[in-house]
């Protein structure tokens, strides 16, 4: 990557971006030394994560909120985490679809990412594309994730302010959700407000945010919104923009951004290590004469492990000392 | 734990095994050596992993599938993995109300198990949880998960036949994740079979399953199911069944299960190196001047770890080699 592929970023080159983030994707031994020369350009973007169950309508919502911020003038990179993946490759087709009309405006930059699809560690790549996005100069990050599971917890990670988007009757295990996501959102947003049950699942939400103490200062609201009809997105946008102002004060968003860094730093740290493990322990001969006897049942995981972490994992890891893979004590 | 305590799983007594679960769960000192003493007592078990998006009706598939396997005299233990978790520890109560005619039940065993809430590494808690069902004298051993990012993918990795359940109508999103699943489901279960939509979703299964490689000789079936009325549940035991009879076969499922085991063992020694990781590099004072400069922004995540990668991880990890925490390069 030439110096004036850098200089292109900075001057907000769409087409160089893509094809950064695609080398980001694939691993290319590039990134690093891109990411070095980026880093001093990162930290004026405004990150705003979307997160909730599938079919919430999380794309139509970003989709509303993104036409929203065009209208005062300011850029929007859209990044879509899609934690499932086509047979071979690709991205989420119906968002892209549905997104469409953001695809002639400049001013907006739409990215969709399959987690399987990463090859370098997905905290990473996340990390890497925002911070280039940041880069190039776009104002607002959106970045979109499913929320299920650990995934949608990690958001908090990346971004200033979390949107949960829900919507009424998804049956209990859907609802259930909520749980975990209570300790990460900075708003709720009840999406579908024309479906029956919205007011039951905002009184829920208010109840049991009631039951916990708040975030310091920043009362988690929860509003209704009909995304399609683009009702109640301006509200939205006006929280997201009363939370921006309050991280703001008083350096708070500093200090959550610094506590960012470096869990984002740890993380690429524990991957790096894992994928050295890979290639210099699991794939070495000793640790294959180990694992046939594991695959062949003549040895437990179990025991395997047991003699691994009694000769210490640095001298396992430095390969000076031998591990029995006799099956005896 | 007393070698008496295990004399106690090995007879099949509940309550132990239930205990040594919530020790698993805490991560206690004495899990590796009982593990260790069991291993031998594994194999016998066999295991269905159930998976599919959160309201496709999993709980009550499973709920439907243990009755007819009771009627046929065989003990059952199930293991729901909860990708939530409530606010303060705790499993899924929707569904152990929903299950809990088999509560009385000597033969039936059921265990959830939120995911935040494991502190020994999950994927290592499910292995170790499922050979301990095992070696409890558990014939089948049912695996729920919830189907949605990669936890779905790696259910697999712990069973001896995949059976992904669907519904009809869940939005784009939902269906999506078809795409993932494709290459780990044995059987295909349309539930709530009484909805609009059934029979295309099925042919849409059946055309895309088509395009693919089959898996060897064994054709993936895509079944009808209505399990609140236990409709379609005996075909589908018998599918698991055939599937079984088919593994059996010319030692397929020990080569399955040998893989698995390497899987295992792998895993594990990853957790415990990121564990070991954690412990004397990420906590110790060289990494926390390193950690603060980045916090306070110093020094970027990607500088600082070009620098830790050029002194390479080794000699980072036996803590042998300096690095510079000095932000000129």
């Amino acid at each position: 990557m030439a110096e004036q592929d850098i200089k292109k970023i900075l001057d907000g080159d769409d087409r160089t971006l893509a094809t950064i983030i695609s080398l980001i994707e694939r691993d290319s031994p590039q990134v690093p030394g891109i990411m070095k020369s980026i880093a001093a350009h990162t930290g004026k973007a405004y990150k705003i994560g979307i997160t909730g169950p599938p079919g919430v309508g999380k794309s139509t919502l970003i989709d509303s909120l993104t036409s929203l911020i065009r209208k005062q003038g300011s850029s929007v990179a859209i990044l879509a985490v899609d934690p499932t993946s086509p047979f071979k490759g690709g991205a989420m087709l119906g968002d892209r679809v549905r997104m469409q009309r953001h695809y002639t405006d400049e001013g907006v930059f739409i990215r969709s990412m399959a987690t399987r699809g990463v090859k370098g560690g997905l905290t990473g790549a996340i990390n890497e594309i925002i911070d280039l996005m940041d880069a190039a100069g776009k104002r607002y990050i959106l970045l979109e994730t499913v929320g299920v599971g650990q995934s949608e917890l990690d958001i908090a990670g990346y971004v200033d302010t979390v949107v949960v988007v829900l919507v009424p009757d998804m049956g209990d295990s859907i609802q259930a959700m909520k749980a975990g996501i209570m300790e990460i959102a900075d708003i709720f947003v009840v999406n579908k407000s024309d479906l029956a049950g919205v007011d039951r699942l905002v009184n829920n939400l208010n109840v049991t945010l009631g039951l916990n103490e708040g975030r310091g200062e920043w009362q988690i609201p929860v509003l209704k919104c009909r995304a399609d009809q683009n009702d109640g997105v301006e509200d939205l946008l006006d929280k997201i923009l009363q939370h921006k102002d309050l991280l703001e004060k008083g350096g708070r968003l500093e200090e959550r951004r610094g506590r960012q860094r470096l869990q984002q730093f740890e993380q690429m740290l524990e991957h790096k290590i894992l994928v050295e493990i890979k290639s210099k322990i699991l794939d070495s001969g000793k640790v294959n004469e180990l694992g046939n006897k594991i695959k062949r049942g003549e040895i437990s995981p179990y025991t395997a492990l047991n003699r691994i972490m009694k000769t210490g994992i640095p001298s396992f890891f430095s390969g000076k000392t031998h591990v029995s893979t006799d099956n005896k004590e």
